[in-house]
């Protein structure tokens, strides 16, 4: 198919897709790197969708019963030594406080040059997860079976000191939420940290539209110290998996390490089963690599800052006045509708800018509808629409009565295809692999662009694993819940059908 | 008056009004200090407050024209030496991150024994506030004057090393807002920054229900690199001074700092006018010591997390279903109404507790309406009414219908009686002080528990203020707004009224 124009974002995603990836972020100016190696700066655009992401999420997680609270930032070392493998997970990537001071370095020659000093009796790390500083805190909270289940959120900064660093999908400095929640039962326990899978499966589906498979971590890919680690699943639109959000049953490995305890009905001391789960601003990463086209960013509604702008195309002077009264006129209208159990969001582009090339602004920021109007619209009383999840060309006259009616169904039409088409790409790409030749070939050099998800039955141990990712530079996405089994193929022993893919 | 019970906290107010404070916040399960010194852990009760102070005042910062950004966490050093005035100001205190693992320390007995390791080659401390963190960002963001006036803002935790904390009012991290601004002019940069300090005085007066005093800084209290800083003083029930926000006009210091231009109409270079403004959790120690009493926690209704606690009073085991659906009717009924155009926030309290003591609870989490319901309430429907602006000895019984109809209004009454009582409280002590030997009285050693703010005529210089200061444990706490003029009392020269006070 020839191009009518050249594309908005370059290179496309077909010439350069981690290049297209860093320039839908700019192009669309949700964020960019900062002076601070591996620190991002989000910016308006970028945190009004991470607001709306954790309006949401928040709200579900108090509906399911739990309270926001907020822990230090620090973890004292001698805290962080207590449960060795979590400490062997976490402890080589951390930002280590020694000191808490700067003073003048009067050996220095640059003009007010300063030096730490104010060296601490114990170094602190910021948190890479804050199980340890919990662990004490939930070792105290919880006296009998009547403070359990004790179920706490917080919504915080986490720092891992990452050495490729990706806006959004690996940062240094990244937002989070995390859950952390201890039970009386092993059964009750196990069950929350699924269900809280599901809150992710819901809300990534629903709300972000992007279609994800939910299934249980391989032991390799396990959080440190974690009996089990449950995950959700997506595929970028380079066919390379995005693991969205993780839920991890922690057995009694960190009841043990921190001591929490409790009195039963018959008063004797048992230990707790714990559980702890997360979402990040790593989701605005899969949002961006899931809907985005070589025209920038697509924002489903539901998450969309904007979901309806309104651009005047004003072409002379003396219109001025009448198109920016039809523009008002407009906008109180749908300000007034609701979508998704909220008003609709409207803005009209009150930029002084020149008239060419304002809708693309839009069309590179990703709102779901754009309404330009000029005279000729004020005339007929109509809109002249574009929608995001159809390309430029397809904009379309509307009559404004038809379109005020039909506004809630087309942001609904656009959420709805968006995750369809999403959807679609997932299935198409993921394959059904048979045999260990067939899955060399499908994980080839020759295939690095081509290959998604191979579904294959497995029963290797986790030395296999490991040596099959290495060499291939794929790991095992997840266990799909209620997998099939079947006979492994590199082992031909029984197996359970496991989806091995490249990950970001 | 005699005392007809025991009061909720001890010691009171006038015992011991430190360990008052700490045992307010102890009853009222509100936050606790963590193993990490000088870093509290805020509990859901606390929290909840936090978060209706950062939703009403969210609102207000982006209705007036701010877009909320998320900044890093980490200053590298070269960036804090940019601003000698401000580096002296916070340097001093902060926290300084040297190292990116923790490696095995062989050397070390203690099993898992970890030690810093990966030394940085630049040190990188933990923003103090986010000014030279902004700087580098807004002289790259801003480049003509279409650019400006940048407004933004960020809600974000914030270190600084302290040696003595306090939950809420000091603690080495807290959370807090800050808004930062840059201007093509200096009058509108100057306006911008009061009318801010203007929000921050109706926020925390209409809804924290805090009376404040408005007003600007004197030299030796202003912040690092400011040209001006705006303040709101309120008065605590010790008769102290607590800042309770600041807004600062920057003038071009650090426009000059970190290069801060744009190139105005005519293409000429221009510097920019920047302001920044935030308040923290620091309001959360200010509600407490404002309003609570010797039972507990007094929270305004604006600002409650639960404005109607409802408290089953279940006596025997058979009346039970019957009291529960009373329960359940009235709190159904009262949540359809609106307070403050808000649904009214009312709870059931379930807690499988013995009904003794269950009223106290609530008393002591500062909840305005307690409802008690038992038997003879169901019969008679009606409810047993306490209400937390008044004593627990002047509960009434009143109509369930009658209740009904007047819950908005009865909110409306203890958020206004709240802020009168306050109010009258900072004016009866609050004195006009017209000699030196009446200052040194009010300030005397004698007199420590009775001085409140002391109203003086003042033109001494900046030298004299900190004699002063350090001699009586005092500061100047504004210079107030429209101050009226007169003769100084310690230098005779023409001056303005100012507060002094002890603060905390």
């Amino acid at each position: 198919m020839a191009k009518q124009y050249k594309t908005a974002i370059q290179p496309t995603r077909s010439e350069d897709y981690p290049k297209w990836y860093q320039q839908v972020i700019k192009s669309a100016d949700m964020a960019e790197n900062s002076q601070v190696r591996g620190c991002m700066v989000i910016k308006p655009w970028g945190f009004a969708i991470w607001e709306l992401i954790q309006k949401e999420l928040d709200k579900q997680i108090k509906e399911t019963g739990h309270d926001n609270i907020y822990c230090p930032l620090f973890i004292p070392q001698s805290l962080m030594e207590k449960e060795a493998e979590h400490v062997a997970g976490f402890a080589k990537e951390c930002a280590v406080i020694t000191h808490h001071k700067l003073e003048e370095d009067t050996n220095s020659d640059r003009k007010g040059a300063l030096k730490p000093a104010g060296k601490l009796e114990e170094a602190l790390i910021i948190r890479p997860t804050s199980e340890a500083i919990m662990g004490p805190l939930f070792s105290n909270w919880i006296q009998s079976y009547r403070d359990l289940p004790l179920k706490i959120n917080q919504w915080a900064n986490i720092v891992r000191w990452e050495m490729r660093t990706r806006l959004f999908l690996r940062t240094s400095e990244f937002l989070w939420q995390e859950g952390h929640t201890a039970h009386a039962d092993k059964s009750e326990a196990l069950a929350h940290s699924k269900n809280m899978l599901d809150t992710y499966v819901n809300f990534v589906q629903d709300y972000m539209a992007i279609p994800v498979i939910p299934g249980e971590k391989s032991e390799n890919e396990r959080f440190p110290g974690a009996d089990h680690t449950y995950c959700i699943e997506a595929m970028m639109q380079d066919k390379k998996a995005l693991q969205a959000g993780t839920s991890h049953f922690l057995g009694q490995n960190f009841a043990k390490a921190f001591n929490i305890k409790y009195l039963d009905k018959n008063t004797q001391e048992q230990l707790c089963w714990t559980t702890s789960w997360g979402v990040s601003t790593r989701l605005i990463g899969g949002l961006i690599m899931t809907h985005s086209d070589d025209d920038g960013l697509v924002l489903p509604p539901k998450i969309a800052p904007t979901q309806i702008i309104i651009i005047p195309i004003i072409q002379k002077e003396q219109d001025q006045d009448q198109i920016l009264a039809y523009a008002k006129t407009i906008s109180n209208k749908l300000s007034k509708l609701e979508y998704n159990n909220d008003k609709i969001k409207v803005k009209i582009d009150t930029r002084d800018t020149k008239t060419a090339g304002k809708g693309w602004h839009w069309v590179k920021k990703g709102v779901p509808i754009r309404l330009e109007i000029g005279m000729k619209e004020v005339e007929q009383e109509s809109v002249f629409m574009g929608r995001r999840d159809k390309t430029n060309k397809e904009r379309e006259s509307v009559n404004l009565d038809d379109f005020i009616t039909q506004a809630p169904e087309i942001l609904s039409q656009i959420q709805n295809n968006l995750y369809n088409k999403a959807l679609k790409f997932q299935e198409d790409n993921t394959h059904v692999i048979n045999s260990k030749d067939e899955f060399i070939n499908y994980f080839s050099e020759k295939n690095k662009n081509n290959a998604g998800f191979a579904k294959i039955f497995w029963a290797g141990d986790s030395k296999l694993e490991d040596e099959i990712s290495k060499k291939y530079s794929i790991s095992i996405r997840c266990i799909p819940f209620n997998s099939k089994k079947g006979k492994c193929i590199f082992t031909d022993k029984e197996g359970v059908e496991v989806i091995f893919a490249r990950a970001y």
